[in-house]
């Protein structure tokens, strides 16, 4: 079982860390509001703690449950006490218009994070191809990138604890490719599904 | 059913050809040689049947089954006899390494195919996500885009007849998000999965 650290307290904290407690991980939260933190807390249960905002986190993995636009800004806010740390973001830097990235550039918000990560820490993309909703009611795959080994190692054993299937693409400039299929899941979802109770996975098929 | 022509005589031209004739559909193939036209049009059967390289295309829905470099300059070499159709581009633009696109600029080959396309022509991108030896064996989701409600019809009634999903993720710019997802399947296949036989499609979740 893994040791992991909330930052944030809203929806997409909420529906990970239900699951994360259901699969037996030993879960701290973190959220700028204290209180908020300690709701989310109480809420999640099995003994779920809360940590103080820009402390060093209790767990090994530190997934960054917040909107887009603050997660490099909060890595850079807590700094050092993430040396070491495998820093999972699980964000989607939608444009305006929800058809596209908001940065033109060919990179995505796990490889900013990775630039100004302390040292020792590991970034790796996860989790943002899967509506919250989904997270709450079925069993996703979940696509996963980072350039390290052991990092991506933890967060598979993680996944695979919520009962998920963790499914590598490769290094972290597949992050972007991945943000471009949060781009298409939601262009599925205004288009040829039609609802949101689904997920982008694999279908595996033989001879 | 659908009237198609396959401008191409590879291995993505025999399986779409292959599953086009199985589905009742109408099929021509266009080849730069002429021989290699004629014996794909002999493997697949069904009537299928050769038309001359350049000339119009007897099929209303045009498949470009050629290598991704070659797709735009034989769309301009057809030009206007290619006005009116629907264009499906199925290419993948990777590049050297297969972890990214051959283009930096946030485009698609089916972009740049619009670009140039004769008047009437409508331009959609579709079954650039699965492998080949997938059509020749699953039914994996067929992912498509385009910016013509028509073609875009006409396009999910053919997938239809080949007895696929498909599955619309919005307008022609989401077709540089297909290219992504193309090089995520083959990211999938050297780390997540680890073989050929599987395609990227939905799941969907019910309360």
């Amino acid at each position: 079982m893994s040791s992991i650290t909330l930052i944030g307290t809203g929806n997409m904290a909420r529906a990970i860390g239900t699951l994360a407690v259901a699969g037996g991980n030993t879960v701290e939260v973190m959220g700028r509001d204290q209180s908020k933190a300690d709701a989310l807390a109480e809420v999640l249960g099995g003994g779920t703690t809360t940590g103080k905002w820009g402390a060093v986190p209790a767990g090994d993995i530190v997934i960054t449950a917040v909107l887009y636009a603050g997660v490099v800004p909060v890595v850079a806010e807590y700094g050092d006490a993430l040396a070491g740390k495998v820093i999972v973001d699980i964000s989607n830097p939608f444009n305006a218009t929800f058809d596209g990235l908001a940065h033109s550039e060919p990179t995505s918000i796990a490889q900013e994070v990775a630039k100004i990560a302390p040292a020792g820490a590991s970034v790796v993309k996860a989790f943002n191809t899967i509506f919250r909703s989904v997270l709450e009611q079925g069993r996703p795959d979940v696509f996963f990138a980072g350039d390290n080994p052991q990092a991506k190692a933890d967060v598979a054993a993680f996944i695979e604890s919520l009962g998920l299937r963790p499914l590598d693409v490769g290094g972290l400039k597949m992050a972007h490719w991945l943000e471009g299929a949060g781009v298409l899941t939601v262009g599925l979802a205004g288009n040829g599904i039609g609802h949101g109770n689904f997920a982008m996975g694999v279908s595996e098929f033989t001879d």
